[in-house]
């Protein structure tokens, strides 16, 4: 008897962000493996799930990648039913990929279920659409890790154009910014850096592109999103509607 | 007293992709305000609300953008509770934007909920992970309806290294595929016509780039997402994968 696997996207940071097929899914589950940043609130949906940690914080991993598909395939050949839980979507920047293609080849079945990304949903936060007429007809993410992969990519785009959204971003905020100076993009062209987007402790800062790596922004420790583009300039106007009193007033 | 919009996303296709917190809107609306495309169970979340469409199909709209700016802003005013209801996320491609700045203009409190994006959840569905280590390392959305805005982005990215969603893709697949075969992409990298991701009556083409525009895809009506690039060669064994009967199986 085999198990069953959901890769499955809890969305970022607000734990209401989580799709129903998700929630369906954890309450039937035996075992869930969960990343970092994963909302602790979310757990109250697998309530007779056992629970365990393979996530990763700041470059220093509870379980490497290898161990986590093997124990996916494990633990569903002894016919548990197990949600790989992945903070935003399994596919972006996730590795889900890589187990995916771990269980094809184990003969597991499983299905994925995409989440909310943070690509999108960091910058939403602050009133900042990827996309918006006149100003960006399309957007691009990527990771800050490694400047080998994004360099081609950012260096090549029509200058402010287009939004750029980076994962991972703070270590290199400033060379990112470089890279799009370079291509010729506008000192003045808008970057955000948001801090655990969608939690309560969120933080966040507005510039230009000429300030990223002088900004003195603190993370605290928490994932950034980095955008850059025409489309931050709207912050002005729909980040501080966003922030009105009168929001939380209504939704209380 | 003044009402509240929720700008909120329903995710593509499958109803059950909808988050927690769009549902608890859904419940305490008054007027659900909604698009094209977006699935009928969706509505069983709303048992109470009145109910308008103001979606477009196939180039025809039953109402103007300027129109549903000014009617979101007046029933507000009337001390309603609206949910702005979109097809995947409201600021991808979705016009989102536009009718944030409408609300922020006349004081209107309103929050943005993002959603689930077919840009990412369309490959994902037919086993295309849009990023994945050692093929692309970032992703890049844009519209297929203006030439003029997607071919100095698409013709700019460095070849085979990144993948290509593109929205709304199906009459211009053509000219897309061209755009990177110009910029020196490979004939042979792959690429994914999805039509109605998601839904029950969802089709697909996977092909090779070069094919575009002489494969006979009929979407039959769908939305179609386009996806470029080289993790398209993943779904030769992630897709078949999902498509297994075991995992329908599991699901029953």
């Amino acid at each position: 008897m085999t198990g069953f696997v959901s890769l499955a996207g809890a969305g970022p940071g607000d734990p209401e962000l989580i799709s129903l097929k998700t929630v369906d899914r954890l309450r039937r589950a035996d075992l869930v493996l969960y990343d970092a940043l994963v909302h602790p609130d979310v757990f109250t949906h697998a309530p007779t799930a056992q629970r365990f940690y393979v996530g990763k914080r700041a470059g220093r991993h509870a379980m490497k990648q290898p161990e986590i598909n093997a124990l996916l395939v494990r633990q569903a050949q002894e016919g548990r039913r197990v949600v790989r839980l992945k903070c935003g979507d399994p596919f972006v920047l996730g590795r889900g990929g890589e187990e995916a293609l771990a269980l094809s080849e184990a003969g597991i079945p499983y299905e994925v279920i995409p989440g909310v990304t943070s690509a999108v949903m960091a910058p939403a936060t602050i009133g900042v659409p990827v996309t918006h007429r006149g100003a960006a007809s399309g957007f691009v993410v990527v990771s800050g890790h490694d400047p080998t992969a994004y360099r081609p990519v950012l260096g090549a785009l029509p200058a402010d154009a287009v939004t750029v959204v980076v994962l991972m971003a703070f270590g290199r905020r400033a060379d990112i910014g470089r890279t799009l100076l370079d291509a010729g993009w506008s000192p003045d062209t808008g970057a955000a850096l948001v801090a655990g987007a969608g939690s309560t402790g969120a933080r966040h800062w507005i510039g230009r592109i000429a300030d990223l790596g002088r900004e003195g922004f603190d993370p605290a420790g928490a994932p950034v999103t980095l955008t850059l583009g025409p489309t931050v300039a709207l912050s002005a106007t729909l980040g501080s509607a966003l922030a009105q009193p009168a929001v939380k007033e209504a939704l209380a």
